[in-house]
């Protein structure tokens, strides 16, 4: 059977771009075999070359691989009013103006993918939308970003922060102006785009509550071990308390959860529901060929005709109050009675210890606790009273805990 | 927007059938919402009642649940010959006739899906079919059974064989004859399934190389302890030499390999490539809700019009003498020059040794060691004139074990 070639109009040809021309080179024959017809690059735009209109004109389908909003958006929303399917990358976008384009996708009928946004190869999106779209989800969480992941990893093995991201640069883990991926942005725009396919929320970049990596201290690591945690930056979208609350804090784990064997630049996604109990996904978070072949599964899905748009929202209250249990650290004065005052204050505000590492320093002493789970709220409230204590010698650091144990 | 309801024919009302038809009641809106179309049972025939060409006039869609070689296949290709798409989660039927079912299919343009035939509600079926695609895979290796993954982590904890098994019995994890599941026939016919996705050569049941649990002793278990390896039953399907070898073996693997942490009744699988370099997917691996909810998957993915039938087979040729590193078990008479006179054999094959624990007790001695990767038929034709030497009291035992070790 020799039908014709599916045209795919490429906008941008960065790291990404031209590893997916090349790969698609190299697989045309093989989708060609399953799916009768061979995908060509049919015409590539640059900041330098190439036409949209003519490249539109055409194409079957249009990949996006420009990033940024403008004029990506423009891009997009102009393909699929002309009917084209488009396959794009942009988490930014995605994030931000979501609701839009997977608007615009409906009412043109045409098909609007996206699983390289989210975790680089790791097919958690489609997994989401097909596999489970017979069971309702209780909760997303995961690691999403690969290069916070890689300096966690050099961090626990001792590394400073600085050096760790020094060598995530060098490695090509992380870009030069990484602000985006440490201070947790980069991962909050994915549980962004996750949480819309999960619960079926409309949920804006803005809306997610998010901190980075940036001010980790290597010695809350080291403590944390002492309490058999390690820590991660982890993505969470969940119900609770009747409502949706999506967030990305970097996040202590007991070395038997799964999420906590993820080393190195890789993603885990663990998707959550009754009917299946959880399943876990991991791999590769970034990296051009890895991204690429995302987006060429997206081509290919949308030649097979799989894959509707997202149906249209059915919002939850956003929820950003929640309970977690937390690693509190506080730097005080080393005289009797310190530990007895800080328990108080927080048992009056509801904050129960699970457990205390207490170390003398000459004058000063550290104490770091593990909480029980509590209101994040009622630990604020805690933590602003202990830091009035004139035996407290610096602000009180706290970073939020798993508390579930595994096998 | 009103539409016809979409009519799912159901053969066979057991423990996933009726579990199946729960949850698609259960999900029917929702799945009308994103969909257009209500999923809605149009018959169901048990053995008592039902009549199979009533049902298939009036469905949209058989899902067979029956289990077993016939009159399941019948059904099925009934089912397509007459236009209906299918869904099953028949492992042996496909095992062992999934190129009349592929073919048929492609004949009559109708989709056959089979998410819940390999890994429960792992959605490995989808992930090999969709998203790589767009790669070409070098490897699938996992575990696809939770009953023995079960059975093995309460031996690795000290139960014994019997004890483990009755546990499971008693768990629901295994059958009242759990021979299909301790033979590891069950997971050589999900690994038949993986490889024809995979790498598009068609793998009969019979073509699969198994080994069971039902010979191990838990001192094995013990010695590898001590060696730093745990012990999984490790179904494999991987290009070798040129063409493709399936097997399925009980498998020693180091503890920072990621299948390692897998306990209790867990499938998890991994797809190595060079584009994608390794994904992962883990989650329950059997159940009646579970399961039903990857049949459900598959019905929502027919309704959006997703996955075309495997493409017409590219047979690669069957590899059956592979490389492997081994554990090999020998109990001796304790007498000098038995480590000697059995490492020299060993050598004269090419088999070169790893590593060594040796323990004296009383008149005997174990000899327990860990090879480099060597031919299976060498390491055979080695041990058969090990076992030839008068000091060998027992034969010697052998296991596979994955070498790679991981950060």
């Amino acid at each position: 059977m020799s039908s014709e070639p599916f045209r795919v109009g490429l906008l941008g040809f960065g790291t990404v771009g031209s590893a997916f021309a090349e790969l698609l080179e190299e697989r045309a024959a093989e989708i060609e075999r399953f799916n009768g017809r061979r995908p060509v690059i049919g015409g590539v735009l640059t900041r330098s070359r190439g036409g949209f209109e003519e490249i539109l004109s055409e194409a079957d389908l249009i990949v996006e691989l420009i990033g940024g909003l403008e004029p990506a958006r423009d891009y997009l929303l102009r393909s699929m009013r002309a009917g084209r399917h488009v396959v794009t990358a942009n988490k930014q976008l995605l994030s931000q103006h979501g609701e839009e384009l997977f608007e615009t996708a409906r009412e043109h009928d045409v098909r609007l993918r996206f699983e390289a946004a989210v975790a680089g190869a790791v097919p958690v999106v489609r997994v989401l939308e097909e596999s489970l779209s017979a069971t309702p989800i209780e909760r997303i969480h995961g690691i999403v970003n690969g290069t916070t992941n890689f300096i966690l990893t050099e961090m626990a093995h001792g590394a400073s922060y600085a050096d760790a991201l020094k060598d995530a640069q060098r490695r090509g883990f992380a870009e030069a102006d990484p602000s985006d991926d440490v201070s947790g942005r980069d991962a909050a725009a994915k549980m962004a785009i996750l949480a819309r396919l999960a619960f079926g929320t409309p949920v804006h970049l803005d809306d997610v509550r998010y901190e980075g990596i940036e001010h980790l201290h290597s010695d809350d690591l080291e403590y944390a071990r002492e309490l058999g945690l390690g820590l991660k930056l982890i993505g969470a979208a969940e119900r609770r308390q009747g409502g949706l609350s999506v967030h990305v804090h970097p996040t202590f784990l007991y070395s038997g959860h799964p999420l906590a064997a993820v080393a190195g630049p890789f993603n885990a996604v663990t998707v959550e529901s009754e009917a299946i109990t959880e399943i876990t996904i991991s791999g590769p978070g970034a990296g051009g060929r890895q991204t690429a072949s995302a987006v060429l599964g997206d081509v290919v899905s949308v030649m097979t005709g799989g894959a509707r748009p997202p149906a249209p929202p059915l919002p939850l209250r956003l929820i950003e109050d929640v309970e977690s249990a937390f690693y509190l650290h506080l730097d005080v004065a080393d005289r009797p009675g310190v530990l007895a005052a800080v328990t108080q204050v927080l048992g009056e505000h509801d904050v129960s210890i699970k457990s205390v590492v207490q170390r003398g320093m000459g004058e000063r002493a550290r104490l770091v606790m593990v909480t029980h789970p509590v209101l994040e709220s009622s630990l604020r409230t805690a933590i602003a009273r202990v830091g009035e204590f004139d035996f407290v010698r610096a602000a009180p650091r706290t970073i939020r805990v798993i508390e579930e144990e595994f096998v």
